[in-house]
């Protein structure tokens, strides 16, 4: 049985949150977990150092019943090498949480830690999906058209037709499961939406896609897809590799924090707009809150053997309370269960051009 | 003598405009090219259909004796692929601007139609410069320390360690020639600071540069840039292969769009708002002139034996001039033969990683 349906059975989840990352320290993590912890009765394991958690914990009116504190005495630091890193501290936060999961007492996990460490130790404690090479981070990007998914948002930097294919299977099942498109488009990140089109590595997965779209009655494969195309919703999964991706996103995210930038400077630049700029905060703030990572809360790790979601590591309480969302409803649907049957209709090995 | 150096002894540089591109039409076209003419005294070839061009011209006040028309009977249109139309159509009005450059009637070209057909028909007809193998679109990026250059924009999707260094000693010229930056520090664009970031080529071109920053006294490599980092102006020059380049800037444009657009729907959603907004006009009329690639009007297609400048194809008259003035200034500053100079100091072969 795996530990997706267990929680079903159970009617709530079990999430274990490593509470040592983020910009804002643990006693951050600790405030979002409690008050995710107090709007549901999911099981919350807060994994770090008691003697900084537990004051917090004690603190919280009403009291959470449904947060246990796990013990973990070291810390993955933002700067250490992954790999290395996994195998010298085996009682770091992140490994601890990683391993509640691997042993069934979790369901699955939260970090917004060092994502290169909570990806290598996602990966070698949990294991891979069979059937997926390599992993994805799927990020969701906001719309005109609702909430798109992109893929790979950084965790595999050099990909192969096939990895792309993989990932457009994964997002396309997240897209399903959290966010109930029904038949989600499947869009290619290119440099212009004809098939010709594209750099090597996407015109050879363009083909492929093409082929899997006939094999596959679930991959509705809609062509290329432009940067600008990602905000109008032109398609509901956008693939790319992970160096792409997470290029894409920091000139997203540079974009806007550029415009809003010169929008203040202009608003401060004269008596009578400052005197309306206290009139408009209320609209800016709507606009931001679209935008805004801390909305969504966190990007799901997949292709990993467990559910595993990243936040970003500025988020606050608010963000963290988001993320465990992302997690619980991703144990619900059975969103493993689902990848799994999918990526056995693989398509034929990728033509080499 | 090169064609820029003649342009300097005789005080006025001479420019072909391809007048059958752009979605604005050859009218729009023909208004820029004799709205610049009538600001100065340069000679400006206006090539395409004289039916469609003379009436323009005549009916121009005060009638600007530095425009001549040069028929052109062909057009290559946005959807034909480049190189079989450039065979095809001899005729065409980009090949008829080319090789007024390539005969050295004119010093430089501008083009705002289909960017691969007058990338292909510039290399074809005026070859590239010794030393350099693949061309680039260098675009100009407004950040809040002043113009970034971005290359390549879209001219070499497939790259080389060897192509970017090509790029970023192009890029470097580019900068202090338009741009004025003294000593124009290069960035690499990777999906994080540290050296061990990157994908392949990313990590074999990083130690690539690094090598030329010891070798070459003009190559300031400041080291990996992130996407966020452009528009914050932590370098001048920032290098990437054309697929990156062009999703980067379609994702900048994406982004800015969206964003405009939830700013809008905001203030139309009260009475109050939309009363204030006649007031915020404006301020948000600077900003988007601020990040209007209209201000900034084209980017030169660097590695081309000669100038060429390339605007985009929604470019109206206004566009149209900036692009025009774009190929004088790199006329004037000698560009070509700064960059010709330049590539000879050459570093060693790039290091297979």
């Amino acid at each position: 049985m795996s530990s997706a349906s267990l929680a079903k059975v159970a009617g709530s989840v079990k999430i274990a949150v490593d509470a040592m990352g983020g910009d804002k320290g643990p006693q951050e993590v600790a405030n979002g977990v409690i008050a995710a912890a107090q709007q549901d009765s999911h099981h919350y394991f807060l994994v770090g150092d008691p003697n900084l958690l537990k004051p917090v914990l004690s603190a919280a009116r009403p009291l959470p019943k449904n947060v246990e504190i796990v013990a973990a005495s070291e810390v993955i630091e933002m700067n250490e090498q992954p790999t290395t890193a996994f195998k010298r501290k085996p009682n770091a936060s992140i490994v601890v949480a990683a391993r509640l999961v691997k042993e069934k007492q979790a369901d699955g996990l939260v970090s917004i830690g060092n994502t290169g460490a909570a990806m290598a130790v996602s990966m070698l404690t949990l294991g891979r999906i069979k059937g997926i090479d390599r992993p994805a981070i799927a990020a969701p990007i906001p719309s005109s058209k609702g909430t798109v998914v992109l893929l790979d948002a950084g965790a595999t930097v050099d990909c192969d037709p096939n990895n792309l294919y993989e990932f457009a299977v994964m997002g396309t099942v997240y897209s399903e499961k959290i966010f109930g498109v029904k038949r989600p488009r499947i869009g290619l990140l290119a440099n212009g939406e004809e098939s010709s089109k594209g750099n090597d590595l996407v015109k050879r997965t363009h083909i492929l896609f093409q082929q899997a779209a006939i094999d596959n009655p679930h991959f509705e494969f809609i062509g290329n897809v432009e940067g600008r195309d990602v905000f109008r919703g032109e398609a509901d999964v956008v693939v790319c590799d992970g160096f792409i991706g997470n290029v894409f996103l920091k000139t997203g995210e540079g974009t806007a924090e550029m415009l809003l930038q010169m929008l203040k400077t202009e608003l401060m630049s004269s008596a009578w707009l400052k005197a309306l700029s206290a009139t408009l905060r209320p609209a800016m703030r709507r606009v931001r809150k679209q935008i805004d990572y801390a909305e969504q809360g966190g990007a799901p790790l997949l292709g990993v053997n467990g559910v595993c979601v990243i936040g970003h590591g500025r988020s606050g309480a608010y963000a963290i309370i988001n993320a465990c969302r992302v997690a619980e409803q991703a144990i619900q649907q059975n969103m493993l269960d689902t990848i799994r049957q999918r990526i056995c209709l693989a398509p034929s090995p990728p033509p080499q051009l």
